[in-house]
């Protein structure tokens, strides 16, 4: 999967708005910003992720013979253009909020600072890397939120959108806190678990259901969690599953891994299921429950006492199904004409909502001394200087809406990836990622987190931010 | 994006279920069906698509070292397997439906008869293949439906599910009836028009809106439809854009092709912007709508007499938003443990949509002899033969719901694929594709096709299969 050459993923107007600067000469700096606007089922945060392959799609980024035949096919572009296609290295510097980080609405979630030509190539790969794995780690911590203490194994590769959705829809699974994946792939790249067992067509190629358990206990006497509902989950899936546990694994002293329930009514079966493995003498074996699960399906469950020790949560994970787009923009926000004088800009629109926040900017978050939870997110102008002692923020939607933060630290959420086009960041392992953002998210007061309904964290801009967009506003 | 190596795209239980197989020398042949159980957005029909790459990962499927390496670092696989996985190659039968061929739930998509081991690993990407393309397929069509005669482009890459779901998707979207694509790669590996136009990037890099307009009406005269939303559409946008159009093509006698709406209430800019078009001379000029559309707005649109020439549709077709899951399953339907003689195999649920239809079967369609319409699907045992004159079809759910058909003529929906792993099908070009997929939901009556409460085609099951479910489920 990879060295994946994706350098023709961009959309095509990116390459005529990329010759266009070219041949006009325009060879300003542009500052893009990669910000999202709506967290995704109305939840109260979001887990930045993707960063990773960013990093790869911009250390490789070239463009071949092939591609530059294809462009010239088109009878549209400069010569010399192609010729500087054939040559390109992005030259830039980009910021960027770590993996795993939490997020909100607004926040340059990236920021890249480059020649025009060529921070405009680079804007379908990042929108399309980031908005695919923030979303599914997004989705999936509000499942591991739902599921509590228990065990959430991603297995959606099947119904993935493709082999990418699958394969680092899994990536950004771990992110969100799964403890493991169905997919090979993505175990073995991303040195994470690989989870599963055994599909009902194991079962039905046997002549029995016994023998198909047997075989598999003999086979892999330390991996049995056994499938049940093949033909009937109490009446012949359990009795089978015991008594193999019975004959095949008892003798050698094996502790069976436990059964799983893929259909029928999950909150009923794991209690019958429960109370019958605990009276055949296997009261730690394990009950995993499967079937187009998701956050909601897991809190009801819970609220039926259901008694299931790991999920597996498949479609609903990998399609983030209740609200599959994380509608990250990337969208310019200055330029310098002149080396070091930067020019703001901004995007009007009959939608406030798409208005977008001027210039070169970074996010600042508060933190209280006492709880060391988050207080408040401030967006500030790059250069600005956060002061200690206090700071009072006000809703840029309501000015008068103010509120006086003291006894805080500050941290700024973005690090430098790309300076001058060399990469001066190390992309953490996924484990040590998907630590940090459980992390991350645990100096979050409890009333961010929860699902529905959320308290809304602040997310305010810097008086001089809000001055500068009034003033673009108001002179536009 | 060619010649991906996607042999562990697998769920790892596939490894650990073929490795069972092969120690326990299981060298049975199996029979699995692809199949559905439900049309997204509760639609009349669906669209097959992704056998071209369905038959690219068959024909490719090998094991390298590095493969080999990581699944015996797990401790679980047999030497001889992993041996065997080194040489593997494909040695079965495919059978399938034609990409774009209108399908209905529960019918066999694609049939795999091969040596278990085999089958089995396959079954992870030809589901997820098969599952995103025909998901992006059908919704493309609804989409397109609900557009009418107007021409729909698909621009969705930004917001789709990682760099397969963009190419992929736009090879589906294609299928589905979209006339062009943004997604450069996907026009260039499948040879359809390359759409699109310039972002709000290219008007913010300019001193003002009319210096951006004209300046890429002077580098690509032939190709200026101008993106008016910028800072203010009916007061700047859509006056610079005529001041452009009269100053830079006008003297050259080149038409524009027209303007963008991306935000706003598209409905009262269209029609307002048409007016004014139509009295600066150019009533010929389009408008171009964008802004998160799907089937529902632009009928809405439509309702309010909306002035559009053609649509760019988005995240909520890449991802197929309103239902982004094609739950196609891969199930075990037969068993040859001995050559030729067929042991059909059932998978039981409490749930009964989850029942299988057993054995080794194909779909038969019946058309009027009359009207060359589709009058209903007949899922069949292989080896039936279906009468010419008459043929009394029934609700297999309700047997006492009978139909008598007449003056028809029948087609077999399947075709075969791959004979004894040697391809023996060549896939169409896509346009050629799409061009037959029209042409095949034109054999269906307008019932089953509106977008809402549509008329339930029948798909209905031979009284031999029916008979011989009935006797598996009697003797479970």
């Amino acid at each position: 999967m990879e060295n994946r050459k994706l350098e023709l993923i961009a959309d095509f107007y990116e390459f005529t708005m990329a010759n266009g600067y070219f041949v006009k000469n325009m060879d300003y700096i542009a500052y893009f910003d990669v910000f999202f606007r709506k967290i995704p089922d109305d939840g109260g945060y979001a887990i930045f992720a993707g960063l990773e392959q960013v990093i790869e799609f911009v250390k490789n980024l070239s463009f071949d013979d092939d591609d530059i035949e294809y462009l010239r096919s088109k009878n549209l572009f400069n010569e010399d253009f192609l010729n500087y296609l054939r040559n390109f290295k992005f030259t830039g510097d980009i910021y960027a909020v770590p993996e795993g980080t939490i997020v909100f609405p607004y926040e340059p979630l990236i920021t890249v600072k480059a020649p025009i030509v060529e921070a405009q190539l680079l804007e379908t790969a990042l929108l399309l890397i980031i908005n695919h794995q923030s979303l599914i780690a997004t989705k999936t911590r509000r499942i591991v939120t739902a599921a509590k203490d228990i065990p959430v194994m991603e297995f959606g590769a099947r119904r993935a959108h493709g082999a990418d959705a699958a394969v680092y829809g899994a990536r950004a699974a771990i992110i969100g806190g799964a403890v493991g994946t169905s997919c090979t792939v993505s175990a073995k790249n991303f040195d994470v678990p690989a989870s599963g067992t055994m599909a009902h067509s194991w079962i039905q190629s046997f002549d029995s259901e016994y023998e198909a358990f047997k075989t598999y206990a003999e086979i892999y006497p330390n991996n049995c969690l056994f499938l049940i509902d093949t033909y009937d989950t109490l009446n012949s899936g359990l009795p089978n599953a015991i008594r193999v546990f019975d004959e095949v694994l008892k003798p050698q002293g094996i502790k069976p891994l436990g059964v799983r329930l893929d259909s029928g009514d999950l909150a009923y079966l794991s209690k019958e299921v429960r109370k019958r493995l605990d009276e055949a003498g296997y009261p730690e074996v394990g009950i995993c429950a499967t079937n187009s699960l998701d956050e909601n399906l897991i809190q009801s469950l819970f609220e039926q006492d259901a008694k299931i020790t790991s999920f597996g949560v498949g479609e609903n994970l990998i399609t983030a199904k209740s609200d599959p787009v994380f509608g990250g923009v990337y969208k310019l926000v200055a330029i310098e004409k002149e080396r070091g004088t930067i020019i703001p800009k901004i995007k009007i629109s009959e939608n406030v909502a798409k208005i977008t926040n001027p210039s070169f900017k970074k996010t600042v978050r508060f933190y209280s001394k006492e709880t060391n939870k988050a207080l408040a997110d401030l967006i500030v102008l790059h250069d600005e200087v956060v002061q200690e002692g206090e700071y009072t923020i006000f809703d840029p939607a309501n000015p008068w809406k103010k509120k006086v933060l003291t006894n805080y630290y500050t941290k700024e959420l973005q690090v430098k990836i790309f300076d001058n086009g060399n990469l001066v960041y190390n992309s953490p392992a996924l484990k040590d990622i998907a630590k940090y953002s459980k992390e991350d998210l645990d100096t979050f007061w409890d009333e961010v987190k929860r699902l529905y309904n959320p308290h809304n964290y602040f997310v305010d801009l810097s008086q001089n931010l809000y001055d500068l967009k009034q003033e673009l506003l108001n002179n536009k």
